[in-house]
């Protein structure tokens, strides 16, 4: 539990130079999803925060939308073959009276780090699927200043505790729209880290995360717009590309996708009318 | 088909200054893979290859080891709603006697970017999967000098058609041990991309790949030094670091593991045997 690193020999080679020293590695290792005792997926990850990265997958594949859904989430006793807890199985039992999705879901959750579905079926499923609108307030929707934007990165790099040590892992943090960080996570995937964020807002009774910007140290994959779209976030802000999926997915369910957010650039790709562009204009 | 980037209309804030225009970026699309008609699994990814894709995922699952094993791969004629061909799913038919794994791949299968099992049990269905030792000759095995591994990241990068127009996409290419470029492959995916390379070679009668080098753009996740094991490639080098698990999983199969391979320096976390060292120290 908690293995967020691990320590390993490593051989250095530096300019010819050979030596033998220990290195500090991100730790990685298979968890387990479990719900109401079946197993459901299985994803590479960052040891920590398991349970929130639990809800969060259930949030993205539209099982969990809220705190009252979900009864309890434990670590399966008994989960290798020696009858050890391996802290990599967990279980996750909904609340009485929520319906457990038919045995569909599974194809769903093929996915981790894909969307389960072909193109159109599944922008059709986050569609259909998401509880909220991304603008809870449609005549006054969500507005974020350029600036403000230009400033994540760095806070989100100042944040981040392990990369430093590592150099292995995605972050993903959670910002107001005044660019205070109200969370940040890291993981050996770009998914589980976005996926920790939203199950524990999850667990704290904050979905939709309507007044929130979304940002990961990485690129933006259809994936990560589509845990946006699910948890309620309006807006997500990447230091790298975008996809063409996620793009589209954007477009369609509203979502602004910012991308290559470096220094005072950036590029928006959707749901511009979230992005204070006449501040923009007036400070060029 | 072979839709590798895309164009998409974007908003652009430079220092203050807004301004639209097309801009291009990588394409990603689900690609459904069946199994003699079966659905075995949705993977994300930039169009192109989709056979080698698909090729080589089933080598990687410990399905196909050679191209006799393989009968053909087809697109899905019909495989949307209303009939037309998405051109993305794809059906894998194998040889004539060459027995359909069972149910219990489907588990297998959840995984695109995971193990598909516990950690304990994935490892050890990795070693008892491949069908081939990573060292044809024991008593001679494979060395490249730390000279040739420096040069590789450079000629990856100069390979990359794609990269430099979108930002977004991760890059394999297969070396030989003197530094030759063989092939590469670009993708959303990183896991896709060496599939494809990895399916290519199945389909030429390359399999093992046993006197090459894998050289990744990025990280090196426990599921790249799979692949790498599962093509019979004895040296997986990557740009940015490994994980604990890949690290793990490279010690117990013998694989070498190169990381953070950047101008002169490397380090080796596994197989040190087929680095010569003694070259690295005799130029320092």
């Amino acid at each position: 539990m908690g293995r967020v690193t691990e320590r390993r020999r490593v051989i250095r080679i530096r300019d010819g130079a050979v030596s033998s020293r220990p290195d500090t590695l991100v730790a990685e290792e298979p968890l387990e999803i479990r719900l109401g005792g079946k197993p459901l997926a299985i994803t590479m990850r960052t040891p920590g925060d398991d349970f929130a990265l639990a809800a969060g997958f259930l949030v993205s594949e539209g099982v969990l939308a809220s705190a009252g859904e979900l009864a309890n989430i434990v670590y399966c006793a008994g989960a290798t073959e020696d009858g050890e807890n391996s802290y990599n199985v967990v279980d996750v039992r909904l609340a009485d009276g929520v319906a457990v999705p038919d045995i569909s879901l599974e194809r769903n959750v093929y996915t981790t780090s894909s969307c389960g579905l072909c193109g159109k079926a599944s922008l059709d499923a986050v569609r259909t699927s998401a509880r909220w609108s991304l603008d809870t307030s449609p005549d006054t929707p969500v507005r974020i200043a350029p600036a403000v934007l230009s400033a994540l990165p760095d806070r989100l790099r100042a944040a981040q505790r392990v990369f430093e040590r590592t150099g292995g892992l995605h972050a993903a943090a959670l910002f107001t729209t005044d660019g205070e960080l109200l969370d940040i996570r890291e993981d050996v995937g770009r998914h589980n880290a976005v996926d920790k964020i939203v199950g524990r807002a999850l667990q704290e009774g904050q979905l939709p995360l309507s007044s929130c910007v979304l940002m990961v140290s990485g690129r933006a994959s259809f994936e990560l717009a589509q845990k946006a779209v699910m948890a309620g976030i309006p807006v997500l802000a990447a230091v790298s590309a975008p996809s063409s999926l996620a793009v589209d997915l954007a477009v369609e369910t509203g979502l602004t996708l910012v991308g290559f957010l470096r220094g005072s650039s950036m590029n928006v790709y959707a749901g511009e009318h979230r992005i204070a562009l006449d501040a923009a204009a007036a400070t060029g």
